[in-house]
């Protein structure tokens, strides 16, 4: 079994955790809080912010044009905000994507999430590691809008089935990035060295299942007083 | 007011908060469970190796001979790993100190902490990012273990009191330096990077009660099945 | 006056040494030895290189995306290789481009040059400090090509007029965005960190000529025996 | 044959050249500048100090406390400035030592080398890289110092005999610590990856023969004008 499998294997339990979790299912039945929405979607422009940022301190790791192409494109492609998914949530709660994502900052789920890939870009050379702490971001995306889309029987005019379709499609070109750069380092790599790209994935899996707890329940940091 | 006067000011809500949580009042009482007391042995051994690294990250950042001799100093204190005070909870548990830190791990929120001060110092070509994300580590203990000697009553015999007496005393020069680093750059800051510093401070402060409380509750990456 | 108009001043004895001397010389004269051409090429292509993926470094640096569309749009271009310019020289020895480049590495005049723009993007977290290092690149072709165009009578089949006119136009927004980050960093720049731009950009305007000079004369290490 | 022999091995000529060149032989017959001497210290001075700051950077890449403890050692070394070679020096030029290194800065030579080594430490994750680097600077100085004192009938009060002593002897403990990161490195590395250690430790090497002649012509930065 190729490494990438294994590790996707070892995350399934988290997924369906996510599936089951309030903002899914929200998302799902059509009636997930307004508010939930817009903390998601102040959080998720400044994570995509700095995923950008982080694809981009992979590009002095590579060797190949190509690479640097390939990673370019992901850079403009996360730079752009996502923003067809963004705007049907903004549609959903009847406020301009731009004036929700005004206010905001990296709330303490989605800090830790993006403290925890920068950390991997700045530490290792190998593109590797931080492959494996971004990969999730898609992966999950794409393994929870494919359930969902093949599982419920979503309304035509279901509000928010259109945000199941975005991420149900268009993710094979990067998965297969990422699943040739983790299967390339795990070849040569130490077994230490495999179980800590093995965590990296599974900690952002977690990482993703507290995003959206963090924007279903509004988390914010609470410095007192 | 001095810019490091007002930063602490701020945190001591979340001071008084991480004093009334269960780890420090157990401490206090001294009936707090011994699983408590080795998972924080086990963080914290491991957080204090990463510490000494953070430090060595800002020895090219400083000018002079005497900044770096001081960065050196704390390298080999922090490396050292507090030997003292550790002892001082070991024994209360009766077992090895190097026996219970064998096994663990960088724990869910003590992982946030460590990632928190390395992104920092990655990211910030200025000391004081980095030594306002570092500040309430001593300043916490200091803070907590001088209220402690202060309001509570020990027994001579209590077998934790001794744990208070490390951090009450000898954090004077180090938490000077602090200062002198803080306000050095805030003198000079524009009003967001001020912002950004005191977000430092606060957001460590933070994780120094998530860290307890972590201990306390034996806090595990949960990757489920 | 600019601080990017008082860099430039400054670097204008350097710029007149560079089309003076024997590669721009024998590019005008048509008469450059092939081999010097060839060493270029080695020694450019990889350089472009390296030039892509010191602009990555600076996307985790910058606050709009606006500044990292225009990054990215610099890495491809740099890392597409100059094509069109390189494509000149290369038909100008009769050689597959291609094939030219096969072979080399970085000279010791081009190491020290990337090494010294990798510094500044890895020591300093304002763009400025790694664009007053890069900016000499563009700047210095753009000044020798206008320069030339301008001088010189170059006959219609002359085989590089070509060249000089690849510089000599499309650098505009490129320089302007320069000026853009150089100035607006100096604004709020100490004395000291002013004149740290200033040798940045003079430095790298040294090897440039370095560069050219490196390869007329086909300069390579040398371990001895 | 270990890799740190083979290595060193290959370097010999460049060192032989070391010897033969115009610094060492005035060293050697007493007769070397004054101004020559000056310009060395000014430019080693500054030199050891990133070099302490370099080594720092390496202590985020290692795994035991031993090793951080002797990088910490080195770094307090370069750090205070081997203030009695330097000594030596200033006293045969008879100008306190502060009063010489006051003004000064990267020259040249001493820029490139100051800014390979930087470049692996912030580039590559294990510190094989950087030591390979950073090695042929204790190592040039054993060998050229070792070889005088075997090979020249230094006069009793020779002025700079005991420059020569202080450099071959000491350095073993520290010798010994490099070779066992080198062979390590290169034991479970990839043939390219081996290629890129000796050619870290071979362009060092070149840089140790460029800075001594740097100091005996006096190189400048020449902006020109």
């Amino acid at each position: 079994m190729l490494f990438s499998e294994i590790v996707k294997r070892e995350a399934s339990t988290i997924i369906d955790g996510i599936y089951g979790d309030e903002f899914i299912q929200g998302m799902i039945q059509g009636d997930i809080p307004e508010e939930a929405i817009k903390h998601y979607l102040r959080a998720d422009a400044r994570y995509l912010f700095e995923f950008a940022k982080i694809y981009a301190l992979l590009i002095p790791k590579v060797d190949s044009k190509e690479e640097i192409e390939f990673l370019t494109e992901q850079i403009a492609f996360a730079a752009s905000g996502e923003v067809e998914a963004h705007h049907i949530l903004a549609d959903y709660v009847k406020v301009p994507y731009n004036e929700i994502i005004k206010e905001g900052e990296w709330y303490p789920s989605a800090d830790h999430y993006i403290k925890h890939m920068y950390f991997n870009a700045y530490h290792y050379d190998d593109v590797a590691y931080t492959i494996a702490a971004m990969a999730p971001c898609p992966y999950v995306y794409q393994q929870i809008a494919q359930r969902a889309l093949r599982e419920v029987d979503f309304d035509a005019n279901h509000p928010l089935k259109a945000w199941f379709e975005f991420y149900a499609e268009g993710m094979d070109e990067l998965m297969e990035h990422i699943d040739t750069w983790l299967n390339a380092c795990a070849e040569h790599a130490s077994d230490a060295e495999r179980e800590q790209l093995k965590r990296n994935f599974l900690e952002s899996t977690m990482h993703e299942r507290n995003f959206f707890n963090m924007s279903y329940h509004q988390e914010t940091w609470n410095f007192g007083g």
